[in-house]
């Protein structure tokens, strides 16, 4: 089945929802209850993503990254856990999987309640705090301190949400 | 049949064409004659696009976006309907459609020959107006005047097409 | 079969690797030896694509592109080949591929051993450079210099990978 190949070796928790199962890529991760993903979303292995989580379509998630409770992913946000890739090793081949885990991996968290807007870029490394914003389309270079709301490219504070 | 399951009562004016109807989501939506559609597009439920218009791949639309006729969408352009995401109301649970709705939704209207930009981000509540063009990837956050061109993040004035 | 309808009169080398044949849309390309392709992928029918390379999932990649050997191409990237595209022609009818051809097509390279960051949009017409890097979520509008980091929207230099 289409179905199996697509969504392989994944946790779900009770209730969580994967809406076109044949239209997604998710294998090795973990989905907790409740959670939503939509359409065209990889979620690679390793990928931990919490209870009530809302993963739009077109949404990219990789190894390393993992996503608390009650966080909204808008779509077309792309997570990045290599912030100095590269296709081919000093020798001019291609880089294995075992020189890539190597050079290391950069590991992201979003915390608890956290909004990442649609079309938005998190490079590896940071920490986007509890209830924290980030805008449509900016792209995170750095940690986002709880409740900020940030925006742009690279992403800076506007304010913060009880502001 | 696939096709089935993921281009789902939609109406399709005289012409039009979905390239890879099993590579879309297109589900209660309305599109114009001779309009053409990408793959990896995800068109929600009550969005309207018109006639003439090309909808290209990894594209976003989501409900309560008007595409009037002769619009051109790129690649990777994502409109979204609410500037104030969340995926849990106040109690911590998964907010529901219901609650959503109440919060209110920003709809979003694209005017007759506009152009969008691949990789271009629609904040909810704008007119694009006639014959508008938004550069590649820019973050649209208010109105687009007729034949203004716009680009940056937060997206900008640059000229209009005629001078 | 699915996946001989996505996957069409495209020329792959030796060891290329598609992960998700039912997931992509290539059709009349060229991949070199060893190349990976991943999921939610469209290539163009004469884009040219070389060995070594790195593929990631949700990128777009036009006709008229050329990437070389043992170029990284992250997440979520979209190429260009029409930096004036329209949906209608001066008469308000859906433009055809001829009137498309004719208005000319702006053709972009990609050098040897350069990386292209995730959410990254490339504008046509441009050469980025041997051993270049563009940072995620850039928009390129000019050429790169080898070597060259660039980053931002629109992207800038920001040093020399040797600095």
């Amino acid at each position: 089945m289409v179905n199996f190949m697509v969504v392989e070796n994944t946790k779900f928790g009770k209730g969580a929802k994967v809406f076109f199962p044949d239209l997604v890529n998710i294998y090795g991760a973990e989905i907790g209850d409740n959670s939503r993903v939509g359409t065209f979303v990889e979620i690679q292995k390793g990928a931990k993503i919490g209870a009530n989580c809302k993963i739009s379509s077109h949404t990219f998630i990789c190894e390393g990254v993992t996503i608390e409770d009650g966080v909204f992913v808008g779509h077309g946000v792309m997570f990045i856990n290599d912030n100095h890739p590269r296709a081919i090793n000093e020798s001019g081949q291609l880089e294995t999987e075992v020189e890539w885990k190597q050079r290391g991996m950069q590991c992201t968290t979003v915390k608890r309640g956290a909004s990442i807007g649609s079309g938005a870029t998190i490079l590896g490394g940071v920490t986007i705090g509890e209830f924290a914003v980030v805008g449509a389309g900016a792209v995170v270079t750095k940690d986002v301190l709880p409740k900020a709301i940030v925006a742009g490219v690279p992403a800076r504070l506007l304010k913060y949400r009880d502001e």
